[in-house]
């Protein structure tokens, strides 16, 4: 799809927006408009003369029908956190914030439900979960900041996909504004529903470029009454593999996370972190953090019995359990800390990639040495999903070197390791999405079909390219 | 969408039809075609003048490119043991029957996955991933002859869908021939793949109304060590649901079945089943058949302290716990007769409903009462998956009554059971899909945008109207 940059907004047409939303929720100077443009690692900047903030679905109908007459591309964002610059509005397009959307409309505890709109912060919604004794197990960095609506759009995944899904899997039903200004309204407590074809998923992971989700119907599930948690050491992503398989027989559905960590990205999370700390005594080459939920008493026995026959089979070279929350939260600080703990290396090349659960010790391996062949001193830093085959593959630069120079080899280090990736049936964005960043690799790394129906699927809901336009496609 | 009879087929094309699968493989002669045009249950009836029988997807790819190409109709078929004659040619069109496509290409145990062809037996599918030490949890009545591709296709449920979900959360992928004969290929491994929309969801669940699903790659799941299973006898469904919140509260996600039985149901099972003995010294006013897996040696234990607290709470009356493998089937076959003992008790008339699990009490009281002032005498059969909220509400005819007086009132008896599960946000079909028998009330209980969006996606994927024609919509 050729992106157009569209013509400046009449002053007329301005003020009808403005008009939607009230004078007081929309934004025109240029110094508010600043936060919504760009976003925090300042990889993207876009432009925009307007930023919308509706407080209801009608106002975004009202919105949508306006500028399907007047043909207004509009970039929809949500908490303005995501990774490949699909809340960026790169060619001045006007963007509607959700986030006075934040109402939480209902929580039900009988049918294990909760009706969120689209602005509620992902967090807030943790917390009322938690507030009425449920969980709503969506988890990631940006919790703090990230909102429901931009969660399902990405589809987000995070640490508790393994046990609970990605957000695809979290949500019953949505209500969504299509770029025609007509509501479609799918909100529904079912567990089951077989009534025609299944639009939810349509409108979850398309990056707001098929309609608006304006609220959705979220899954909750029981509180687990015990979680414990463990910090490995161990020799090979193949022996972490192996770890996994031993934890799903002894925990089945109980195993909530399996995070692989390379030594050298605990390492720059506790050079570089503020308050991170190594929690074994000596250094490995690889390690794992996981945890193990459980509604009874037997997370902890569970665990340590998981422990106890990876230490007999020369698997696990040392572990240990966080004693209290405090020990816990410090695991967990090291680990989220993974990612921004890279900039005080230099420049860093970053991937999202998933291959087969069983191919992640090959990838790894196979990627490591491409890498370091093409760019020699550059430095592979992978951490990731492992139970759900998803590496943030990301690459520092060699020591002491120019990062300009290194960072213009995103694109070359990008092929590289998304053959590898391809070769072994993997996908070339796991988790994050496709936003601009990846746009113009898809047609490459997709099925031809597959491509051709998304196209006629974008040409049929949003037949003048307004919602979002030149993401994805 | 209207119904057009399909013009005779010219010896010229049938000819060509014939030869894409071969001479032994087209089925032209009327008793030969008979199994494939009528269902198990008598209740729906078509005609056809060939049945073809594609080896593989290249084959169904061919057939469709020639439907395309001179506008002839198709009805695909898997085990033909759909509920609401969706897998019925009643218009004279081309069946396609997709037995033959039966390979289970792979199963891979480190990634936890089995592609399957849509031909496979749903009950070889669960014995091969038994084979390899994995679970397959999709269950139903029809196991030992529906197939995984009209399980997708219906978007199947079933007694493990409580732990497990339905059919569409057991595929990670799928190879679908559209109307035009490209083939749409997203079998992956993947448990992540965030690369633009979701295409896979589209084709499940749409009844062979958007294209023939030829394959699929389904999750696999550790196998449970223990499974320990309890037939309960108990006052009503409230206490149903009390005792439901409780087996969440200490089985969480190992609680695998939880099945509610009306009295009449067990009754009726007891009476007209061979072999089925009832499980309780007593009779109750309802029953719960409930089911736990474990990974562990805890299912039993939790299994009995589940029923002490119900017995304390007051909830559970009597309660035995199967104590060997051929009870444990006992149990099972007593609900799997279900269904078909209410044929002795003469007409019924039924309901695939599903509401909010907290509404099902209230769903059923005000059912019975509504139904039992439509037809005096006239005796409600609820039983079902109490967890899911999806309850099989069937109603015998008056004892001594005339049959076929009974079931003219079929369709006076949905308005009165759908305008009470519409009223609490339920839905008409939770688990067998709209095929014929529902498609006429579609459009006055779904959203009116959702009906729009399913009309423009199958104006898309098949614009002369030849996939299935006359179902869903």
């Amino acid at each position: 799809m050729n992106i157009v940059q569209p013509p400046p907004l009449s002053p007329e047409l301005i003020a009808r927006l403005k008009n939607i939303v009230g004078e007081k929720y929309a934004v025109t100077d240029a110094n508010d408009i600043a936060p919504y443009v760009t976003e925090e690692r300042n990889l993207f900047h876009g432009h925009s003369p307007l930023i919308l903030r509706p407080g209801s679905a009608a106002e975004v109908s009202a919105i949508c029908k306006l500028a399907t007459e007047h043909r207004i591309a509009l970039v929809p964002q949500g908490g303005n956190t995501g990774l490949v610059g699909g809340q960026t509005p790169h060619n001045g397009e006007v963007v509607v914030s959700m986030r006075r959307l934040d109402k939480i409309r209902e929580v039900d505890t009988a049918s294990n439900t909760m009706t969120c709109e689209a602005g509620v912060i992902l967090q807030n919604a943790q917390q009322r979960a938690a507030d009425a004794d449920r969980l709503f197990p969506l988890s990631l960095g940006a919790e703090g900041s990230c909102t429901i609506g931009g969660n399902l759009s990405t589809n987000a995944g995070g640490t508790a996909a393994l046990a609970y899904g990605v957000a695809r899997e979290m949500a019953l039903g949505l209500e969504v504004v299509l770029a025609d200004g007509r509501i479609l309204n799918t909100l529904s407590k079912l567990k089951k529903d077989n009534t025609g074809y299944d639009l939810r998923n349509l409108f979850i992971g398309a990056e707001g470029t098929l309609g608006i989700i304006t609220a959705a119907t979220l899954k909750l599930f029981p509180r687990p009454h015990a979680v414990e948690t463990a910090f490995v050491g161990l020799k090979s992503p193949a022996d972490a593999l192996r770890l996994l398989e031993i934890s799903r027989d002894e925990a089945a559905g109980g195993l909530t996370s399996f995070e692989l960590l390379a030594d050298i990205a605990v390492d720059f999370s506790v050079r570089h972190g503020i308050d991170v700390r190594h929690p074994l005594a000596d250094k490995h080459p690889w390690y794992v953090l996981m945890e193990l939920s459980s509604s009874r008493d037997d997370a902890r026995p569970t665990l340590e019995a998981i422990l106890a026959r990876g230490m007999e089979d020369g698997i696990v070279d040392d572990a240990v359990i966080a004693a209290n929350l405090s020990q816990r939260s410090g695991f967990w600080k090291l680990r989220d800390e993974m990612s921004s703990a890279q900039k005080p290396e230099g420049g860093s090349i970053k991937h999202d990639v998933s291959v087969p659960v069983a191919a992640v010790p090959a990838f790894i391996e196979e990627a490591n040495a491409a890498v370091v062949k093409l760019i020699p001193g550059s430095r592979p830093v992978p951490f990731g999903h492992l139970g759900d085959g998803n590496i943030h593959y990301n690459v520092s630069q060699p020591v002491g070197g120019d990062t300009a120079d290194f960072m213009a080899r995103w694109h070359d280090v990008n092929a590289v390791v998304f053959a590898i990736v391809l070769r072994m049936g993997g996908s070339i964005s796991a988790e994050h999405g496709i936003g601009v960043l990846k746009r113009d690799e898809l047609p490459d790394v997709k099925d031809k079909v597959a491509i051709e129906l998304m196209r006629g699927i974008k040409a049929m809901l949003d037949p003048l390219g307004i919602m979002n336009p030149g993401k994805v496609l």
